[in-house]
């Protein structure tokens, strides 16, 4: 407990979400404690108490979990018998090993999915190669290769255009003792995703469905409420819900959907807050990070509802290896305004050092404006601005 | 600079306004580092960068802006001379001085003000009890006498009867060594306040004009934006802005005013952040906090309208000495939702522990539920609720 009798949260990782959900806590008086590897990540940059430790430490994860109330993750690569053993020790860690294990494991995640009648594409476990084969004799090439957990060079997800890929990759995932499983290739025409927060005793809150961007594979931009019809939007939303209850998750739970002739997909799925969330930190009537708070505290959840006809997130990817500091100043002074959210790192070239909001009554000024501050911010908006001073 | 070359700003003071200083320096990455005089301050148990020191020692002052790239101040009890001091070894302190004696030398303040046109009530320079006397013939009685600067006995205002009231209140201020004015009793229909910041160049914001209720001559609640005629509202923010000229303040300016007959008296000024502007940190498009670190910075200013029609703020003035942490369920469980911000302080009664915003469509209502919700988190909800469970 805190000096002032609020409950500490401990983010096992020190990572942009462990930072935001600080960002949350001060405001409602929680005591937030992190794990961090260095002391120069994200969160332990801006957070006064923080333990230097590993996720893959089972004797760090205890000694951690006994210094706080509720134990909850920054990210999915935590240990499996290490949270069992938080547990066993009388801690509480939220969300629990069921919900993680349908983000950890993806043919777990299929096989349940499918099997509560939730919309998956057609999906096989790999053992052999034949296995891939057979798949794609009944569905057609390309297939999607996913290992069912983790993966490896940074890889989990590899499209196979024939027989000789799949011949490759099963050996080379064999070596790395990698279980693979295959699905059927989405032709995508656009994504959506859903956050759901959870209590522990069922009740929900759903934020609306937004669309996602990618470029190259990356979150770029997202925009809410997805611009889709209110059909569509609601059965995102009803597919979220229908997760949550499924996983009993506690805390945020996110759903990522392919949008494929006007039908859903279910993609993939996070039990923490997330990047398609982060457009709940302006002009949103509760974040993401204020309701996973209050979710894993077992307090009431916050509304989720828009204050602004729009909101669009842009991610900051880094460009160079150049402070953001002097570039702040020509973002914020865009008409209209945006909130900055920088996640206190070295900028390097593609890794993501912050995202930025807009919000408006115009979709597309606002998508532009959030587009052209990520531009500014991360400086490929400095070629676009003419000698004379002003933008081409 | 911060270790990803983002400037460092210095607040002097950790109360709550440095805390919520912090919060908004997070997301834009600016270091913060604060000056406090015990470990367990609001700003000291958030902030990681922490010295501990005196506000008026000048060795204390000057050893911390050396830290800093841009100093500040949490509250206005900093000696003159320690700010001289730091500006002498090259620091930069915003507000500056010609400002800040605004704000601390009150007979300065209304003599400026009055020389410029601005509307302040009749006043006059103390010497002696005959200038209240004389003051009061030609006004009438009652007066109010105020200190020239700061007061004592935690007062600075007295409201004076007659001539044996006058009479006494000279003698003790004498004995105090306390300089006295005298100005008329402004018989108060309502009071509003504005919020203006203004960068070191010129350029100004101005927030919306607000209602600001008081009880027991503390602040309670504020309402956002005032129920006034639009030209008063608007004969408000052009004051705030006039004001902010003259000053030359840099950072955020807060003047509060009363309504008379329809006509409008400025009453006290703050050269800071403001109890009247913590509406704005939910519901607004950038916060009185980011605002006043955008102009202490010399960056862009922010948007200030609402997001929402109406945002009403209550003040928790603590009851008792429980923690507020068992009453936040029940207080974030109402319909509509509020937000609370609180600012980590043990609880005693009659003191300022945090503030809860609450946003909506409708006046009344918005107004009511930012009120229960202050009621519920100091414990005066309690009784008002029945056996049954429901509210009285």
């Amino acid at each position: 407990m805190t000096p002032d009798g609020f409950p500490v949260v401990g983010i096992v990782g020190a990572g942009q979400l462990a930072r935001m959900t600080y960002q949350a806590a001060i405001a409602l008086g929680i005591g937030v404690r992190v794990l961090a590897e260095r002391p120069d990540e994200s969160a332990a940059r801006v957070c006064p108490t923080v333990d230097l430790g590993s996720p893959s430490s089972r004797a760090d994860l205890v000694a951690f979990a006994a210094r706080c109330d509720v134990v909850t993750l920054d990210h999915e690569l935590v240990d499996d018998d290490a949270l069992e053993a938080i547990e066993a020790a009388g801690g509480i860690v939220r969300p629990g090993a069921r919900a993680l294990r349908f983000a950890k494991d993806k043919l777990h995640q299929r096989t349940e999915f499918a099997r509560a009648g939730l919309p998956v594409p057609p999906f096989a476990e790999v053992r052999t190669v034949d296995d891939i084969t057979s798949f794609a004799g009944a569905y057609g090439w390309p297939v999607v290769a996913k290992a069912q957990r983790g993966g490896y060079d940074g890889r989990g997800v590899w499209v196979l255009g024939g027989p000789a890929a799949a011949a490759d990759l099963v050996r080379e995932a064999a070596l790395r003792e990698t279980p693979l499983m295959v699905e059927t290739f989405v032709p995508i025409e656009r994504e959506l995703a859903v956050l759901v927060a959870r209590r522990p005793g069922g009740e929900c809150v759903v934020y609306p469905a937004v669309e996602t961007v990618q470029r190259d594979g990356i979150c770029h931009v997202v925009i809410a409420p997805a611009d889709v019809p209110a059909s569509v939007a609601e059965e995102a939303r009803q597919i979220g819900l229908r997760i949550a209850e499924l996983t009993e998750v506690t805390g945020i739970f996110a759903t990522e959907l392919f949008l494929v002739d006007g039908a859903l997909v279910i993609n993939e799925v996070a039990t923490r807050p997330h990047n398609s969330g982060h457009f709940s930190m302006d002009a949103c009537a509760t974040s993401q990070f204020e309701n996973h708070l209050r979710a894993i505290l077992d307090w009431p959840l916050g509304p989720t509802d828009l204050l602004t006809p729009h909101v669009v997130m842009a991610n900051l990817l880094g460009e160079d290896h150049e402070s953001l500091a002097p570039r702040v100043p020509s973002a914020v002074a865009l008409p209209g305004g945006v909130h900055p959210h920088l996640y206190g790192k070295e900028v390097r070239p593609g890794r993501k050092v912050g995202h930025v909001n807009a919000w408006g009554s115009d979709a597309e000024e606002t998508r532009a404006r959030a587009i052209r501050a990520a531009a500014l911010l991360t400086g490929r908006g400095v070629a676009s601005v003419s000698p004379s001073g002003r933008n081409s």
